[in-house]
């Protein structure tokens, strides 16, 4: 099943340098592999924002619980999460 | 280029049925051939409203306000446009 | 899975009185249904509102559309909704 | 009587912490305690979020108040309380 | 138990005017029969606004959801619930 | 005449332990006072939060702005003044 | 005292021609009488709005309750009241 | 010409002392400077806030840019500006 | 002076079609004939909306009122006035 | 293509003051190279904010968010992206 997740990332000044660093390492190793498996479907940019727009395809809403706050970066982040299903009109047979 | 589109559709009460349906049909159409030509990629309902989430593969913001505005529904939409680009950590080579 | 609800209703006034009340007689029916097959789980009235809060019990993000889109009084409601999982402090084995 | 309470909790990084790691054992054994009393009825995590949305039973607000505010995580949470009531097409007997 | 009550009146312009007055008289007449058995503990008008902020004493939630939706202008009221209790400060025996 | 208060109080984290119960001891007694005297003539406890809801009696509205900017906790609390008068549905003499 | 007052208007489309040309004409005739008798003290127009910021000097607030809600305008105008009082910094006499 | 202005300061807690009395007194003096050459032509406090609202009689808006970012308050201050002009029922000839 | 205005224009559906022809000519006139004296500094299309983007220079604030009122289509616009000023980074001469 | 962006400064209190200064002076540089080679087209302070609206002239969405999270102050900027296109009533070709 699908849902809609927005993630704004606001990183404290103050955060140590080097495990900021590590953060965001692991953070993209870790969104990386969840793309392989094909669990975070989509993944894009918002212009302007240190923001994404993510589609995750998971069995339960509780892994995604479970994918999101376990991401590295869970912490600094504000994120909105929203059920998406099948459009009528969509001919994808894979959205929804 | 991609844009994220939200369209929340209010279709009054006291339009015309059958004007109604026909809106309704034509959109169907409309949504359905541009998906085929693929500036309409992602196309998902959200769960319990009258909405959608959209990812749209446009030359320019010009031609998406073209589409947008072509659109049969969109007198009664309220449309949200979001611009988006490659996510540093995306492995899908499509992704913006 | 479990989805909390929110339904905020407003029929307007000049809709015909004995359409009115049949509708809130199929909606009560439909509830009462969908709470005897143990699909809507939880069903409060918030004080001084006409809008309830609920809990769901669905198999998928689709059904639960499926179930609030089919809601008689569904045109004239204003809808949230928000995934809910196991909260790690819950003793209920039925709570997510 | 029964309130719909959510929690959004904002643990302050430079939190020391064992004093930390205390406060979230004590809050996890309040909460079980009140479950097992049949006060906090209900308990579930907003998916995504760190954030729960309960619903207590309480002899009066004044109960509801004291047992909100003696809540180890309260200076760290922000609260919403809504009243609620048996809504009419309710089969549950206990819900309200 | 104490409520704190906003409840801000709308009254479209194409409601008859005979009728009008009628549910103004007995709002009224409601009001103040509320107000004599000492349900309706407080009632001031928001200067400027055709609403007001009321304190309401009741025995249970479900009885001020009763209250309230059974007023005559309840279909053209936007009503705000808040529930009080006693201040530590307060000197007022009655306050909560 | 009658001003409706909302007070929202957020003590620092940080502030000095010693000072904070010396502010509120202030704060109480101050509130107590101005009870006393009639000023503060009601003083509610918002369920859940650290908050209360007030009408004050007061001369003229500079009076309350001194009054409010000379208590001890002015500093760490949001407030919102709404001006209050007579309902005419009010049976209540001093109400306004 | 003083009082600053926003008032946004938006007289609606179907209201007879000559009924809004003479609730115009009274409104006006009203505004300058209490201006001429210094209770509407300041009146200004904002830019690009059908809205006014204004600043009334009245005895008590219910007085100014009384003149807003006996404009003949009121029945369109969403208000907004700010009470006002002395700026320790200011230097006019008349300004609170 | 004339632009309303609202001023809310937020003096951070961890100033220092004497480097926030001379700004405070800076900005006293400076208000009062500019209310002489009548510049600012008006100023009042909100009640319950630290915080002012304002009319300035300026050349340009250039200049009120100027004016307000050279207040020794300024980095502490969220302002709203909003263009006026006379309103058509004014009396008041200097009132735009 | 510079001022940057938006305007979302909202035609109601039950507006007789040939008068709302007639008010998009006169208005794309207005607009235009504005444009070639070089009061319409500015006009872009938000892609997505009906509404545009607009900077006008103009003498003073009450000019820009009375251009804004002026609009055929100022009925049915919500606008939204911020007043601007030269950059110091900007090189543009003409830029405020 | 022409993308509308409002660019919200807030520098924190505590940034050592020579990397401040560096920063600005960095950004100047940047903002009137970007200027000059067409890209950063107009560029206005917002009176009264520390706050710029801004319109740039980019190849691609990618571009511009490169453009917006190069400057040296992105880090202490809220960033507003709102693509633009011709507007039908625009008589300049560049306008889109």
């Amino acid at each position: 099943m699908l849902f809609h997740v927005r993630m704004d990332v606001d990183i404290p000044r103050d955060l140590d340098r080097t495990e900021a660093e590590k953060l965001l390492a692991d953070e993209k190793a870790k969104a990386q592999e969840l793309q392989r498996v094909g669990t975070w479907r989509h993944l894009w940019r918002i212009v302007g924002h240190y923001a994404n727009i993510s589609v995750f395809d998971v069995e339960t809403p509780a892994q995604l619980h479970h994918i999101l706050t376990s991401l590295p970066l869970f912490p600094f982040m504000k994120i909105t999460v929203t059920p998406l299903c099948q459009q009528p009109s969509s001919i994808g047979a894979e959205e929804g």
